[in-house]
């Protein structure tokens, strides 16, 4: 027997109900903000992503040679993807450019609990602007999405990159010494990083000031940790501004300035921010994303780009934990011949009903009314249009109702008013 | 500078408005025949495509080992991943099982107009019964979706395999024989057919009287040309009841019988369709279809299955040689706050519109009215709101109509009614 390979999967039709109730959501969501919808490619050149984020990723993701002899791989995200296409195809375009997008994407992971080798992310990136304003709507844009498909209990981060950069400066961290403890400070492991600040010789009193600092919620503590003057104090007014907007503009008010946001990545240049579902535990990240620097390393003409990235299967995850409540699209009429010359008209019927807007199947195994019955049960259908030659005669059909078992004689022309 | 792999591509916002249109036309069309959505994973077993079409398919699909010593392949069509899903976790559901899809496949091929390496596919399968309504119902789907996304010139025409074998016998056509006319009889290359013929030791009659009975477009002709009796008799007497169906049921019209359809595949069974735009000339097969045998060969319990798939990329084509005009959407409204105490404002009154349904764009980039407006007009906008110091003392702003450049002193709580 077949299966589906490693890591990745096969979805239901109530599964798919639910990723297409997320993907049309977001989508429109998106388009309120004037965003515009793009598609890339599922493979990229490799050497897209090598550029972006080392060798070293080739271990991580899907990499193959194509007949042609060309080094391939399966997009283990979609940022380098649409900033390639921006620089391709997309430079002359007003600015600013806000474009949004859905793909799978793929990581060769050991597959556990929500992490799968085969994944839906939806994402955008503004291109062109990096006012206050700019990055306050697209944080607002993110945590709108998550609260239009219904999510409750989300919290929303917000770091600096620049500002953290200040304090690792302070404490003489070196950049091996900070890409050493960025993992550790990205996952909150605490004890981890007191134990590595002691092997970089921080004193106990430094060490227990940073790790502080990481933790502050609120903005204007920042002082006491570290000197605030010139650049940096330009970026803590933006960042507030940022945030001002936020509960002002925007009415969020459920966030919090966290300066231990780093984001996995090294290309994030100052603002990140990132939104939770803390009930999910280790995969309570839903969406993360911030300013960022791509352009001028794929051969374009640098200017400020942000974005970020909503994965599926956590958002489905963080819905269904929160009890939410799915639509389900259900028939609206199940239409059983009650013998093989009623097919013909039984067909007609259904069809004319859908050319109306209707949902509507039909039995076509000649099963009789009793197995029919059941069938459009099993298929959750509202109602049952019984095609009989007695009722056709007096063009009619007889309209079951499937939750109250009601049964009535319809008139064929007037079936659509019983239905819909 | 970096670019999409050859033979992929990289969609526009405006490419992507005519994709989604598509894609959505159709998503509803097969939820209106109560049809259900699936989606299986992007790659499979390599073995699965092998054992369909033999080892040769590995020469046109990408193919490729991953870290963990598994053949993979991405898949080059649907139906065989889907066949494979059913089989290995669908099986107990009721019959019969109606499953649609979208999905993009890919194959090694020389890229060419209308012929991309990666592209994407609608497609469907109904599985558990073959009787003519299930058929009628499948080919009526199959016209519906094309003739509800538009277009108006395209032609049906079905035929059915257990027939021409019927005629392949007749001639005592071995079936290495048949294999080689098979691609010939599909691109109606008849010249070459008839060398084929006179090599294969046909009598110029006999090869005259095969050719004209792959050209019958009326199916009561063929006893001219083949013997009929017993179970060929019930297939041309099933497949009358289809294309009756057609015509009475579902007001089809546009169809021709054609014994010359053959499908490039070679698990079809009997009864397949396609569906062409004639104007579109080599590229002009839009959809194609049939009854197959595939569930036993991959370990499943054999039941009827039929199902038929639909190009994006050629539907667009042949749409857009029509001169059909693709709905596109429109900001309602740019927001322009006239200087920056005004961005707090500008932003909520964004905000508080696009919680009330609409699709709002704001200025980020605090370049003054002139160049806003141009903008707005840029992202084809309906409207400007202008949102000044004056008049916001009177709670109101300044709304322009685009289209005819008339301004309105409006009341921001009354800005919904001269937006909507």
């Amino acid at each position: 027997m077949y299966q589906a390979p490693r890591g990745t999967r096969d979805f239901t039709p109530e599964e798919m109900q639910k990723r297409q109730y997320v993907e049309e959501n977001i989508r429109s969501t998106f388009q309120s903000f004037g965003y515009q919808e793009i598609q890339t490619p599922t493979f990229e050149n490799l050497k897209l992503f090598t550029a972006k984020s080392g060798e070293t990723i080739i271990d991580e993701i899907y990499s193959f040679t194509d007949k042609g002899g060309r080094d391939l791989a399966l997009r283990p995200e979609l940022t380098a993807p649409v900033i390639r296409f921006y620089v391709d195809k997309l430079q002359m375009r007003p600015k600013p450019l806000k474009l949004f997008y859905f793909g799978n994407c793929y990581r060769y992971d050991r597959p556990q609990k929500g992490r799968y080798r085969e994944f839906r992310q939806a994402g955008c990136e503004i291109i062109g602007v990096d006012t206050p304003e700019a990055y306050a709507e697209l944080i607002a844009l993110s945590y709108t999405i998550l609260e239009k498909l219904g999510l409750k209990n989300i919290q929303l981060n917000i770091g600096n990159l620049r500002i953290l950069d200040c304090l690792f400066k302070k404490y003489k961290l070196t950049k091996k010494q900070q890409k050493y403890i960025t993992p550790l400070i990205d996952k909150s492991q605490y004890t981890d990083l007191q134990d590595a600040l002691k092997d970089f010789n921080l004193s106990d009193k430094n060490s227990k000031e940073f790790i502080e600092a990481l933790q502050l919620s609120n903005i204007n503590k920042l002082q006491g940790y570290i000197e605030i003057n010139g650049n940096i104090e330009k970026e803590i007014s933006k960042q507030k501004q940022i945030m001002n907007l936020l509960r002002d503009s925007f009415d969020i008010k459920n966030y919090h300035f966290k300066l231990g946001i780093v984001r996995g990545l090294d290309y994030y240049t100052d603002i990140v921010f990132e939104i939770e579902a803390p009930e999910l535990g280790a995969e309570k990240q839903l969406c993360g994303g911030g300013g960022y620097e791509l352009i001028r390393l794929f051969g374009g003409k640098e200017t400020p780009t942000a974005g970020f990235a909503i994965g599926f299967d956590r958002t489905i995850l963080a819905l269904e934990t929160e009890g939410y409540i799915f639509p389900t699209s259900r028939l609206d009429a199940y239409v059983i011949p009650v013998n093989k010359e009623m097919i013909s008209k039984s067909l007609q019927i259904a069809q004319q009903l859908r050319k109306q807007g209707c949902i509507i199947d039909v039995d076509l195994m000649r099963r009789g009314i009793g197995k029919s019955l059941k069938y459009a049960n099993s298929r959750n259908s509202k109602k049952a249009i019984i095609v009989g030659p007695d009722e056709l005669k007096q063009n009619s059909v007889t309209i079951r109702d499937m939750e109250t078992g009601e049964q009535k004689l319809v008139e064929i022309k007037n079936i659509l008013e019983y239905i819909k």
